[in-house]
């Protein structure tokens, strides 16, 4: 079944005491479930075991009340109550031949401590990372005595749980063990701060600690960053390569990475895959001792290159998992057409930023596997194989149609383009999101597969066609439209020339083709990636691009996907003008006139194009008017009819996926008469 | 006991079926641990009845899962399962004779559905209230019938818990009831649009549906936003006082206020207590129903005075019955002057907003009744009424020598300077931030009480001059001081030519009187209040004033406290020039060197004056050389020497104050060795 070329994929390697049965390491990750849902998140865990990851892990685990994450939903292990949530994750990891590992994290200023209100300890005294109005303390010898005594409790409450490996953390500018390395953060003038040396010792006594503390049982990683890219505040290559010496043979296992997450998770849209080779391919070459690396790996030929090249012995992967929870699993059976590739748009990410459970555009069951009983790859049958008619071919229907086909319905899915995948077709043409197009490829090859599922192209419906087609049930998946009104978040009752200005452009103008030239604004209401991406098509293209936003930051929604940052120095290195906090008065002839949303003041900005990103409607026509012959329906056979994915409301890609998914899995199912799903309920325990 | 003036404070009403004791309503508010945190949340409103609220009031109750507020925790009643956490509420509650409400709630675009992954919907197609890259669907008619139903199944659920008063919640837009009545959040064309009568429809219909499935155990109460602020795409006052008299008789209680929730809840730096008097005096004389309102009332005068005027019937409260939850039994017992007073900082606001349980700067014990067994009023005496010197009577001091005189230790207060108040008494000088010194007044005023606490003035310490007290315990609590340097959040290496600038000013100096003048920056990298209160404080002293931040937005930690957009006005409104996302490259001569925090480009700007806003130094002189003299200590018969507040890791004065507030509680008790706090635990209970 294997193709032979991928057997070091499968060559089990020795992790201290312990042994993984392959090389696919599913690297520590957030997931917004954490210590308040711990039975979605076993779930979740145990779903990537059977996938075939030979080693699954938490995310971040906090040792210690003062290293308190709140708002962010993380693991935790403060004392033995917090024992029971991770023992069922090993439990469940366990049962697959999995091996489970633990994070421990102490996170200094990077922590908030809002739940628990202990003060925050770092390196030097010094002000929070994410902006709380209260600052982190020096920590003095008694204080560093009682970090490392957390840190091997924690260690051993990790093993006492179950947990096969155990990390010391020093990555992504979040860990105390990171922070005392860093100049911009570490003052100290004892014999932990000044010398490299110094700085390393806290790092060299926590692996020590956790040897000596579980390593007969455990293995010992070390999740390393190797650059911030900071400059000289920060942890530099050079330095790093130092680092690594004086460690080098310390921990049983290297996890290797670039820091901050939004480097080290970098989106698609700024970064291909393996992109971190030449920042941790040295690490290899200085220790005897396993190493592991990311790079948004989903093809089994740039894996295996990684090994035989020798950059690293296992292939690390957070996003790549979540996409696919059995990529290891489809390589091994050869079945490497099935990958379900992560597209790299980070919605995943939005989930532990936005403290909700962890989704994924590629893969809708990340995040329902416990409280929905969802599961990547098996759906449950259809209790009757009816006929379905799903109109539309663009995120929703392919995965309505893919997943009802997979479910056994006779499934037709009638597309009115000459193309399949719908906005994600138009959408991956734009700059730097050519890899979403895997959400159309994926499904579409996987449909191809299916006897039960038929594609027509270039087949517009009207609701006496749909009448006409004797489906039992229809699904209306056919998209939305960019307004051109101005109607949008701020402006509630549209921007006065703008619906009828042939200046005014839509997002859909300018994926059709038609783009204005000169000065152009692109006026972004939305906050989404959409503008954003659009002023880079246009300053690409030879557009004087001027961004205008009544945020006050440019494209807020990017904060949440990592993609925040790069986007402000992509929009700066390509000269876009940006302008925050802009309400727009009106349009006519050249002149845009704008308000300050603070001072109300006025202003004209000369624009021989305005690109117009707001809000969007529904192309719901066909849905309505079939509503409206709903008398017609049960002569024609028709028992049902859905609207999903933007159609009904637009949103991400993810959204109309899951939209289709959804719509898949209750067709024909009993709707349930309370909540549909699980939750979790809280009861104190004690002390 | 009780002044006869207050009388009318004390008169039972009738609210529908039910009577409230007194005219003291804790109106619902938000508070951190709602659905997530049941036992934390039900000792909280205890806490509320037991100081005489007659009625105690949820937080906003979502409905159903397409009204999911996540990341925001408040009270649910999806379904049945959601019963017990508010049983137990009204448990609590009902035992000290109090009513219970709930504020049932469908936030529309206004929720954000992450949890439950729900459609959302609204009065027409549009985008999310919060920047979710997701929109809500318009409702059609099903939808309203639907929500309609959930509405009425959830008032039956707050029955069924105890409840005594159900809320139907139109206000701080953040309800479908009011978004209905909003010309920019509904454009629809059937007859739930257009006409105000058409837009009052679906709220009218709640109120019928609510009186009818609970109307006969329930009062009915109407929280109604008179006036959004936003001119004509929102409610304004002329259109409310028509809301007023369709709907005059319908609920058994008006609760009125102004939205959005910014304006209702304004920060004593923007507004008085009363201030939204103008805004509901109206509704008495429209409707016989009693009327409740809010003005962050602390002064019984007042309250009585909004009585007899008949400006309302009822005191509503939120941030004065978090500030002392036993105001009205205070009054009633002629304690006039143990009212611990709000003093609208807004820090309990911010609980919510960062998903944390909610705080008080005045009252320590919220949010930690259940948690810690704390209580605003009572305190668990000393085991030993040991000698205490505090050095230092900020905030934290003047807490711990309060709280520790209330538990009867011997407690020596010294204070270096001629004042009691610390940064408190300097703070609350600056523009906006009078109310503040009520920390201190509050303090002083119970120390003055207390024979067991003696208070020096003028009395600057040594460690020497400590070890001869010949006191048990010594509190260190000397405060910080702003530092010069440029080391802060952005600029981890400090800022070059700022040091030993003579034209670099810190906060100090400005709260020390000393202020430079002409062109001046305010450089903040704080991203607190401090920054924009100097800018204030400058420009009113006629400085062109400069405000620079390598932040992207000015003072982010305000949008957590409601204080931003009253910020960003009042800057605007000053004149203040504002440069957001601009680091500090360096200051010499008038030049100050800026470069943007995205393009890296450079820039200069001209400064006689730059005020650096970074980060604190604790004064921790004293500690330090009292701890290298441990080894007197025995002789001394010193047992203890603890650092709270500023001198241990600078805060908020919340966070002195609760600083304060722990050590008192734990001095001479047995440290736990696990987490010293009860937790909730999470358990599946099905389907």
């Amino acid at each position: 079944m294997r193709d032979p070329r991928y057997d070091p994929l499968f060559e089990p390697i020795r992790i201290g005491p312990v042994t993984a049965k392959n090389r696919f390491f599913q690297v520590p990750h957030c997931n917004g479930m954490g210590h308040a849902m711990p039975l979605a998140h076993a779930a979740m865990r145990e779903v990537k075991a059977e996938g075939g990851w030979a080693v699954v892990s938490t995310e971040e685990c906090e040792i210690h009340p003062s290293t308190d994450l709140t708002p962010y939903v993380e693991a935790r292990l403060w004392d033995d109550r917090d024992i029971p949530a991770l023992a069922l994750m090993c439990e469940k990891v366990h049962a697959h031949g999995a091996l489970a590992a633990v994070e421990l994290t102490h996170n200094g200023p990077a922590a908030s401590n809002l739940f628990s209100r202990e003060v925050l300890l770092a390196p030097s005294h010094q002000p929070t990372k994410y902006g709380y109005p209260h600052q982190a303390r020096a920590m003095d010898k008694a204080d560093i005595r009682d970090y490392r005594r957390w840190h091997r409790e924690a260690a051993v409450r990790g093993m006492q749980a179950g947990m096969d490996i155990v990390y010391v953390y020093a990555a992504h500018d979040l860990s105390l063990a990171m922070h005392f390395l860093q100049r911009r953060r570490n003052q100290r003038t004892d014999e932990y701060g000044g010398s490299l040396e110094n700085r390393v010792r806290l790092l060299r006594e926590l692996l020590e600690d956790t040897r000596d503390a579980v390593g007969h049982r455990c293995g010992v990683a070390l999740r390393f960053a190797t650059e911030e890219m900071l400059g000289p505040g920060g942890v530099e290559l050079a330095e790093a390569r130092d680092i690594v010496g004086l460690l080098a043979e310390l921990p049983d296992l290297w996890d290797v990475n670039v820091s901050a997450w939004h480097n080290d998770s970098l989106p698609s849209r700024f970064g291909a895959e393996g992109a971190q080779e030449p920042f941790i391919d040295f690490v290899k070459k200085t220790t005897s001792k396993p190493v592991v690396g990311v790079g948004r790996f989903t093809s089994p030929d740039t894996m295996v290159s990684q090994l035989r090249r020798g950059v690293i012995d296992i292939i690390g992967a957070a996003r790549p998992s979540i996409a696919d929870p059995f990529l290891p699993r489809k390589i091994e059976e050869g079945r490497i057409d099935d990958i379900r590739e992560c597209i790299g748009c980070n919605v995943c990410v939005s989930g532990d930023n936005t403290v909700s459970p962890i989704r994924c555009t590629q893969n809708p069951s990340m995040g329902e596997e416990w409280r929905k009983g969802w599961h990547p790859e098996r759906i449950a049958p259809a209790r009757k194989p009816s006929k379905v008619l799903v109109v539309g071919a663009g995120p929703a229907g392919l995965e309505a149609a893919r997943a009802l086909g997979q479910r056994g319905f006779e499934v037709s899915l009638a597309e009115a383009s000459r193309q399949l995948g719908g906005r994600v077709s138009r959408e991956a043409r734009l700059p730097g999101l050519a890899e979403w197009a895997r959400v159309r490829d994926w499904r579409v090859g996987q449909i191809n597969k299916m006897a039960n599922v038929a594609t027509y192209l270039d087949s517009r419906l009207e609701a006496a066609d749909v009448l006409a087609f004797g489906a039992e049930h229809v699904v209306i998946a056919t998209g939305a439209r960019w307004r051109r009104d101005g109607f949008g978040r701020s402006h509630g009752l549209g921007i006065e020339g703008f619906a009828d200005n042939p200046a005014v452009f839509t997002p859909d103008d300018l994926m059709d083709g038609r783009l204005p030239e000169g000065d152009v604004v692109v006026f972004d209401d939305d906050g989404g990636y959409h503008a954003t991406v659009l002023a880079e098509l246009l300053a690409k293209a030879g557009c004087r691009v001027h961004f205008v936003t009544p945020e006050d930051v440019v494209a807020p929604w990017g904060q949440y996907t990592l993609e925040y940052r790069h986007v402000r120095k992509r929009l700066a290195a390509l000269g876009v003008s940006v302008h925050v906090s802009r309400m727009v008065a009106g349009y006519s002839g050249r002149r845009l006139r704008l308000q300050d949303a603070w001072s109300e003041a006025t202003f004209e900005l000369g624009a021989d194009g305005v690109v117009s990103v707001t809000s969007r409607l529904p192309d719901e026509r066909l849905f309505l008017s079939l509503r409206e012959r709903e008398a017609d329906w049960k002569d024609a056979g028709l028992v049902s009819a859905h609207r999903i994915g933007d159609c009904d409301a637009p949103g991400l890609i993810a959204h109309a996926v899951y939209a289709g998914h959804a719509l898949a899995q209750g067709l024909g199912e009993a709707a349930a008469d309370t909540v549909p799903f699980r939750r979790h309920f809280h009861h104190a325990l004690g002390p």
